[in-house]
């Protein structure tokens, strides 16, 4: 690995300094590092092309996003937290370089996560199609009570869902958005999509895991008007009546570097407060 | 009782003729009935002075909006529903008249129902004051993913929620948003003041039920700019960084006309499906 | 004051030890403190009668004990946890000094708990009845799959529930089993009785909360026989087909010494986990 | 296909008389019918080596037991229900002949759904071994008030949980005592192990879908004595000390035949109740 891109959140010092003293760590091994700083759509660089490998420095929020510009590229991406532990961004600065060198050696593993495709199809106008990691969202603006929203999967009636709105979530975002809104947590290299209402006013609609191949389309009804559609919580769009939005899985999956220090059930432990209960040390293997 | 008020739904002809034809009958029977249609805020008209009971013929919101207007007169109101069964309007059209006769005998039964009294306060301007029978909601806006809201109990700090927004709900609120989000049935002659996150991040952030002495204040993390205020899903207010919601009992209950023919837990049981097991008769009194 | 008991949970050296401690700390200041070790039903002593406080050294568990053998008495009652934080035992060993100076010289508030009286009707049997500060529980056994309980308010039928089994809880048990099955906190001074199934089948079986003059009556189909009455988790019987169990306010309430160090909202907060958003100061109060 | 077996519901003469029935409308077209009831596990009678489809009269509780039996001998099943509609039997009585006419002439499609086999590993004694269609369940005894159980998936800690028990369950099982548990609806021919704590402490202990390659194993705290295993709702065990339940992906699938009438989302809008919203008709194809 002779080429690598260091992304980090946009106008966050401390994100950009270690990104700085990550390049000039590589360079002492040989290792060409590109900086980048994560800009919004219009303006998002395109990565050089022989690129290996790209670190991420910033949150959760900030590895969605990368994820969503440069995932169908089908380069590794590692994600180091200058915050708070992520999800997404499992390795710490403290554990940054040990893991790097690691990296280098060729020592890791990867892990290919189910990206979503969102379509939204709208008359007179050609379809826009965006990729997310986490979750698609079609929910009521904030004065509206309630919308009323038919779910279709590969064509088949699910039902109508009257509801603050609807998730259409991958097992990446089970312990995101979904975790709030009543959804299971979904081992993130499974690849199924999650449809689950948010605030149904039937009590009996909970969230529903179905398989990769499906196509989720939703439509609403035009008598609520302010309908929005969001996705990974970072790019959104007002809804129009007849407009149809329509999710799958996306051609190509992302490929994340998983931490060589932290398993994903450490991570689920320390982010939900589990674990305090019985005693045992919670690294503990299984004698 | 010689004179009655009959609030009809607004532009529902079905309501506005079920109303013309109990004026009828109840001129025929000496008994006054001045005919109103609900008018949004501006343009609600007063009150008759002597009017001694408010017909309302429409849905549970036209119910709510009669309340908020006319709550604080201490007049009885019915409810009688146009279309479906609601848990305000337990009249139907087939029982209204059977119900009347009981109502002129002066056979009939009331309930207080709490009511809250939300207040807006915003620097340098007077505070907006509303009273609510259901709820009042802050919540973030449609694009917004999180909002951070800090609450305050009495001038005691009770905890920050990460959410989607906040309730304040009464004990007729809660067979309302509330219950979509996730909240208890409260018996609706009880008197308390119910406070719940809408999909919090917390997972233990559950519903917290008041003592209705208690004066529930909410302020928001600045950071988080797209929040509205929502009164019975039917008044709503975007909010200002540094504004701050104070949500109390109201001075006065709100007095319901109980259905001669109905009970809450049958009510209950129609609008959530239960009492499908058991093959119990669903009326049927203990032995 | 100058009689108190001192009861400590049986059989944990560590309680013994605080009590004998806080016995001499007492004598020292010429008050008399009794010592009792917390025993099962049968070997119950008696209170010596001019006892004017109980101090109860253990956890949740044995106040919940002393609560039910000496709760009618109105003597009031002070927890101390000798393990970690309790909802019932707000006070740590550390803050006992502390707050006996505070006790003794009449500096403390008390805080009245609703009792719940549970009543076992079998026919040809005496009634047995129980007084319970958390909750009264009727489940299944546990080969069994299911078990069909009927609930009647008074008098009148709510539904059948198709369940492992039913909680009926005061507000001090809603942070206790209750808030496990899926119901709300109930702030612990309110008197009211929630009524709330345990992995119900209708989904839309959600808790309820019933005004404190409420008789709960419950009788089971008799297909199901493998039944169970519990009662704050301590006490228990199995339950035969005609059986009937009855359970309403007891005609006294519990007296709980309320903490000088810690109020209620802030126990809230360390038992559930809750605050650590935002990056206030959680004891902070409000500006 | 010549042979086949109608097993029916133990000592339900409905279900018998319809299987009677069905053996003389199969002998005029040529099939011979062996009828078998369903017995439970010393008595179960083997079946004919020739058979090429079991039809199973009676209920979900019925094809479970079936599916426990003979699931390994790759036969496919179809169910039938006597009483009202099931999630596994799908088929009425009334549209059996119409469905079976299909099933003769061999147009039907099959269903491959996931079994579970539990295994339980006690010191000095050899393994237990059973599959299950929908669950396998540790719990806590009637009187007992709480177990906690440690879970290892391949042999990693995953955590402890303190509740009334766990549940591994197929996604066949979704639709069944897991979604009393608060778990989602998996859709049926997906291959996932749902692992979820009924009645956590830890409000967090959220449902965990997991690949079919996963071994669950489950110890628990020998200080909580009154555990129980209990297979599909049917079988059980009283657990001991030191004993260990190991749950993975059966070898072999069960070969289920969809009913040619009903699609998998009419059966969850029929048995959860949803649907009653928007006026669309249930069936409705997407135009």
């Amino acid at each position: 690995m002779r080429n690598l891109a260091i992304i980090t959140k946009k106008q966050k010092p401390r994100a950009w300094e270690a990104g700085q003293e990550l390049a000039r760590w590589l360079k002492q091994r040989g290792v060409e590092a590109v900086p980048l700083e994560n800009e919004p759509e219009p303006h998002i660089p395109p990565l050089p092309p022989e690129v290996g490998l790209i670190v991420v420095m910033g949150g959760d929020g900030t590895l969605l996003s990368v994820a969503r510009h440069y995932g169908r590229l089908n380069v590794p991406i590692l994600g180091v937290n200058v915050g708070g532990l992520g999800f997404l961004t499992e390795v710490s600065l403290e554990e940054l370089y040990p893991a790097m060198e690691q990296v280098l050696a060729g020592h890791f593993e990867v892990e290919n996560r189910l990206l979503l495709s969102a379509t939204l199809i709208r008359e007179g106008q050609p379809p826009w199609q965006e990729t997310v990691l986490n979750d698609v969202v079609i929910n009521k603006g904030a004065l509206a009570r309630i919308i009323e929203l038919t779910v279709w999967i590969d064509g088949e009636y699910l039902t109508t869902y009257r509801s603050d709105g609807l998730i259409v979530s991958t097992p990446t975002g089970s312990t995101a958005y979904t975790l709030s809104a009543g959804g299971p947590i979904v081992y993130p290299s499974l690849s199924h999509i999650i449809v689950l209402p948010i605030c149904p006013h039937t009590l009996s609609n909970r969230p529903i895991i179905l398989p990769d191949s499906s196509t989720v389309a939703i439509t609403f009804n035009e008598r609520f008007f302010d309908v929005y559609l969001t996705l990974d919580g970072q790019v959104g769009r007002a809804l129009m009546p007849r407009d149809r939005v329509e999710v799958r899985a996306a051609p190509h999956r992302l490929t994340l570097v998983k931490s060589p220090q932290r398993s994903y059930f450490e991570i689920l432990r320390a982010k939900l407060g589990w674990g305090e209960w019985g005693g045992l040390k919670l690294n503990e293997k299984e004698k």
